[in-house]
């Protein structure tokens, strides 16, 4: 049942993600339900438009009036969230739906996922609901997070309000609430993020089809368990990939991961071997866990898309680098020598000894001055192998030197915005991206002044357009999703071109 | 060049890690300098020996009269940490030898490293001054972390000084360094840690020989870029792993990172695949980084000496059990279905719907009382598949959770201490240990108060005996780790006895 337009539009999902009104069905005045949890929670983010609590008992709940019925709510819904009992959500759907809704997220669970002739039925019976002219998200599910209009998951009170070009289509509700937590610091901002439990009505074909179109969104991401229909879904993820970048995590792969997803969202699990040669025919990208995901998407939004091959690593220390370059080489990506007279030229600019230039640019201590490390980018940018720096930068060492120097304030002692000048001057200068490694070893209980640092560094590197990772592994795993997506793009497009062009075709 | 005795002692190692007297040569009166922030670091942990700083000026440095020279010191010194420019190292390490240090560390770089005529003939001296009766760790190294005596690395100051069991011999000082830090907030309690760099004289072979009779340590980490001998090593190596667990980390595997190899410490890498082959025939455990590092030895610290295979997964949702048993499977692992009695007598302890007692364990929502997690792992306890338990506490919701229910502070409302009780008295009643599992996702630079709790719980669950993960996976590799190491181990002791049985062997 896709309600896509010619012009590629899906009215009912546009106005799904944008509603002016929600019923929020199931709200309990006080305690902890379901219902009471996602009002408060699009209460605290801000949603803009109005919302109904249904309570049968009516009476006030957190300053609105709550209504008996979904039938007694005075204005129009375009949207609701269905938080009753799982006997109760048929009705409540329907109700909806004569209500004028063009769709609803429902949040209580009790459905196929218990394995239950019962469970089984009420879904089938929501599902014949939805067929009448309703979209259904869910059952099973933490619904909607939409930072444009405010929308938000259970629970997601604190979710960024700032909208952002990346996507989420996940069965399972914590990896969507947890990848959106994550993005609000790591810095990845969403356009739609949709956790949709059971599937019994949108699920992840028609809906990686809408976001294929959806203007708003840069990069689509995918949690997925079983597949409704694998033959459309894979055509709509070859489709979806040639269009922009599709992350995929395939949960379930193994054999105890497979049977845990059937409890969880009643699907059925598919082998390894199978989901990766899939994936990789389709140019998606294929990712094992919501980390990776939050740092590919980073990746994806902050770098020039394209393919990347040689990387320099700078600072860090040499067993880092040396890390490093293991690590790269087994993701396709190098750590190429520094052309020699490039290598000289740097290696005026670093203390000696203990220093070395031949990248991974190793320059011996970890208080380098931010001038320094600009012009160690510059000059190492001359290199038409790098095509991207890795600048790993110990800010924890900052910690116990500031008691050497006698330092009062962390914060005054660590040189974060000149470092995000650094990097950015430097990247605008040659076009060669930046990408900062920040680990942070040292977590103690009283270290939580470093841990301040640290954030607020995270954030000026990211409003300098630089993708910030813990961990060098991760950084690189990062770089090399998009280089590999790009590669991949590219091998199909000019596949399609010679096919276009073989006369008789 | 093993000094070895009989008892399996070795004198100048023993009186190495418990100096009584120190000379730090190369103290600078301020300013940054590598002897400078050794002495201060050594002030700092409360080195509980004589410190006798040498400045050729003279004067004082922080209190401490400097001596203008190493013979000017008026009392006898074990040991000295030589901080000189490279060209006046042989000169102090032969001062050192004659006024009697048994051992002396060379924190300068500019030898062998630097790939120069200069630099090799100054590490040639060094080694023929040692060869004479001096034991050199270095150059171009960290020196010594030995929390019992008091002695730190460069930079060091704020590392544990509690003893534990845990030892750590690296090529590389940023290693050595993070490992040490990372160990003190993640509770890796160490023996000896041991950066010694270019290893001109005391190297792998005979320290790693020296640790596996040292009773002080259980278990031994090695951070390798290249060997001495290769042969020697690797039979050190399989008598070592034979008496207590080894754990490897070789880098420089790839072609660029053997190149920096070289020039980080001057070895020569080797190829990953025979490594990898050579490690487990000799019984060791082959790993990535210091951070699984420190997952391993922390697990191997505070697990049981013996094989797991069955896991229970209790907690964190349905997505997070499907994630472990995809990983748990993949590293030999198991998440084998509940004994089904057990699982239903489960089943009555998890709120409903949207809990399921199949293995992983998903207990529908973050906030199950402890006194309920307590009982769960109780129960599934009597299942004879599961060996283990990993406990997934989602303590980032608790921070949105304290909103909704109009809590102040979030330290009252997480029940951290109740959690960590359940699991000791599930772990001493059952004898299956626990692991916990704490993901912190929201690190935005406005929640150092979850920072805060999430540290403090993270204390109180090490001092219940608790080993705990930031990642599921995390934990499984550690877990895995612990399990292969003694089920090698055992293979390994049962093929030695049937070589013994055997008539005329």
């Amino acid at each position: 049942m896709n309600q896509q337009n010619e012009s590629g539009r899906h009215e009912p999902l546009d106005r799904m993600f944008n509603p002016k009104s929600i019923a929020i069905v199931g709200v309990s005045s006080g305690g902890f339900s379901f219902g009471r949890s996602i009002l408060l929670s699009h209460l605290a983010i801000g949603y803009e438009g109005t919302l109904y609590p249904v309570n049968r008992r009516g009476g006030t709940v957190e300053g609105l009036t709550a209504y008996p019925s979904i039938e007694d709510i005075p204005g129009a819904i375009d949207f609701a969230i269905i938080a009753v009992p799982a006997p109760h959500v048929p009705a409540a759907v329907e109700a909806c739906r004569q209500k004028g809704a063009v769709g609803a997220e429902i949040l209580s669970a009790g459905f196929r996922e218990t394995g239950t002739p019962e469970g089984r039925a009420l879904e089938d019976e929501v599902r014949a609901i939805a067929d009448r002219g309703i979209r259904v998200v869910g059952p099973n599910c933490f619904g909607i997070y939409c930072p444009k209009s405010g929308q938000t998951l259970l629970p997601g009170p604190n979710l960024s309000r700032e909208p952002g070009g990346v996507a989420f289509l996940s069965q399972s509700g914590g990896h969507a609430v947890d990848f959106s937590l994550i993005g609000t610091w790591r810095g990845v901002r969403f356009s739609k993020v949709v956790s949709f439990g059971n599937g019994c009505d949108l699920r992840e074909t028609e809906m990686l089809r809408y976001l294929t179109q959806d203007a708003e969104t840069m990069v689509i991401c995918m949690y997925i368990e079983g597949l409704a229909d694998g033959p459309h879904f894979l055509s709509a993820l070859k489709a979806a990939a040639m269009v922009k970048p599709v992350l995929v995590i395939k949960g379930g792969l193994s054999d105890s991961g497979g049977r845990a997803a059937a409890s969880h969202t009643g699907s059925m699990g598919g082998q390894k071997r199978i989901w990766e040669a899939a994936l990789r025919q389709s140019g998606a990208i294929m990712l094992e866990s919501v980390e990776e995901l939050a740092d590919a998407s980073l990746a994806f939004t902050l770098l020039p898309p394209r393919t990347y091959r040689g990387c320099s690593i700078v600072g860090g220390g040499g067993a880092l680098g040396i890390a490093a370059a293991d690590a790269a080489e087994s993701l396709g990506l190098a750590i190429p020598p520094l052309r020699p007279d490039l290598a000289e030229s740097v290696m005026e600019l670093l203390p000696k000894p203990g220093s070395s230039a031949a990248n991974p640019i190793d320059v011996a201590n970890p208080f380098v001055p931010a001038r320094t490390i600009k012009e160690i980018l510059l000059r190492a940018s001359e290199d038409d192998k790098i095509d991207l720096h890795i600048l790993v930068f110990l800010i924890y060492h900052f910690k116990a030197q500031k008691d050497v120097m006698g330092v009062e304030n962390l914060k005054d002692f660590v040189p974060s915005e000149e470092m995000a000048d650094a990097c950015r001057e430097a990247r605008e200068l040659t076009n060669k991206p930046v990408v900062l490694v920040m680990p942070n070893y040292r977590q103690e209980e009283d270290a939580l002044d470093l841990e301040k640092v640290v954030r607020e560094t995270r954030r000026l590197f990211l409003e300098a357009g630089i993708p910030v990772y813990d961990d060098v592994r991760n950084a690189l795993r990062a770089v090399a999703s998009v280089s590999r997506y790009y590669r991949r793009r590219a091998a199909r497009a000019e596949a399609v071109a010679r096919v276009s062009k073989t006369p008789g075709q």
